[in-house]
């Protein structure tokens, strides 16, 4: 299996925190040492930083969690391969381009029959059950809405139906976002913890790091954390209900339905 | 403007050396500071690396120039902005997924009436006259071929084809890639050397720094380096042609026509 952590928040905030307490999950306090990969948002654009080695000794990892980049969406992955064998096409976070703007997506689970998905326009470069799914997802959307959705909250609400039929095939916790919007899936296991003021001092589980963040914040800071298993020992982090999915946009709930 | 580096091998291989070169045109020693990216195959995937900011004092760059990343197909682009604003999502290279590849091109120009260009299912993201082009580009192949080219370099032949008319609309160098293949465009200026054995050493014009080949190398290695102007002062580059397009494949000359 692997493990997913997304942010979503209303400034550009970095994630180095929270992505210095998952890479050691990738090889050295967990097994998801098959490839890591984390893709951040700023405006239209993403920048991608993939690596099929283990997250915990990584020289790409180095730079993601010490050089502050900043973002309002970020979604990252560390893998620990069951469907495909351990490659860059293999390693999440996958991305394709419709309607003119980025998609960016990575899962954790395992689903069976995913080679019966029907696809295209968007066609899998890889082999992973992951892939197969996102290139389902979205081209059923593309196919439903051949002149783009009327709007980026219906298209969210198509993909999380079609990511209830996935759930019924395997396991399919996911992570799926435009830049704009962030869609979590929870099918097993997904937590979330939303920041805002008055903010308070946090500690990593999985190293001996703590962040005050009323330093690094300002009052009106709102910053969405969602993670397979909580990242911070000292927090309330909300447990999410199979078939459930919540929308976030800048850092707060827009829709949650299923669950 | 802008500046284009390309390298297509036989083994893989980093581009180190080259890409210390390139970067100190992104501001230093050239005007190309609006950013910057390089996308590295491994396989069938690919990793970028890109950042708005310039090439020469970039945190990202200096991963890029010191951890020897290899591959076989490596395009990358250094940025002078004309058409579209300096942001990540005008940041070349460009990359989509077209009959389960990635694609990825950068190119270095500007292009008149380019908004007129058809384009889809392939969409621009960002402004640049650049990204019209290879969205058009695809497109074109794409609807061309609705069941995949027969060969990839059938596919090859008819984006050069499409090629020359953007040619036609200003100036349109560039290098596109599926990983494999490697093609190279000259509308003005474009300069490659393949080095094969007997190596020797080689100087950069930008920076002091030299690199004795035979100690990098095996004898079989074939490494083609193409660039916008050259990027070593002791050997000798080969001018392209207007008009002039190179395929390439695991370092050797494919198909070379036009110009």
């Amino acid at each position: 299996m692997c493990e997913l952590l997304g942010m979503s928040a209303n400034v550009p905030t970095d994630i180095c925190f929270s992505f210095k307490g998952l890479r050691e999950r990738g090889g050295r306090t967990g097994p998801h040492k098959d490839g890591w990969g984390v893709a951040f948002y700023n405006k239209k654009g993403v920048n991608t930083f993939k690596d099929p080695n283990p997250s915990h000794d990584s020289e790409i990892a180095n730079l993601v969690s010490d050089y502050p980049m900043k973002s309002c969406a970020v979604l990252a992955h560390i893998r620990q391969a069951n469907r495909g064998r351990i490659s860059l096409e293999n390693t999440h976070p996958f991305t394709r381009e419709l309607w003119g703007r980025y998609w960016t997506y990575a899962h954790n689970g395992q689903l069976s029959e995913y080679k019966d998905l029907p696809y295209g326009p968007f066609t899998p470069v890889g082999t992973t059950d992951s892939e197969y799914a996102f290139c389902y997802l979205l081209s059923e959307l593309a196919n439903h809405y051949p002149n783009r959705a009327y709007s980026r909250k219906a298209a969210f609400r198509f993909i999380q139906k079609k990511a209830n039929k996935l759930h019924q095939r395997g396991v399919f916790n996911m992570l799926l976002s435009d830049g704009d919007y962030l869609l979590a899936y929870c099918s097993t296991k997904l937590y979330w913890i939303t920041r805002r003021a008055p903010f308070s001092v946090a500690r990593l589980s999985d190293l001996d790091v703590d962040i005050d963040f009323t330093q690094h914040t300002t009052i009106d800071d709102v910053v969405t954390v969602i993670a397979t298993e909580p990242l911070t020992n000292n927090e309330q982090w909300k447990k999410m209900q199979p078939g459930e999915g919540i929308l976030f946009k800048l850092g707060e709930v827009v829709v949650k339905s299923g669950g």
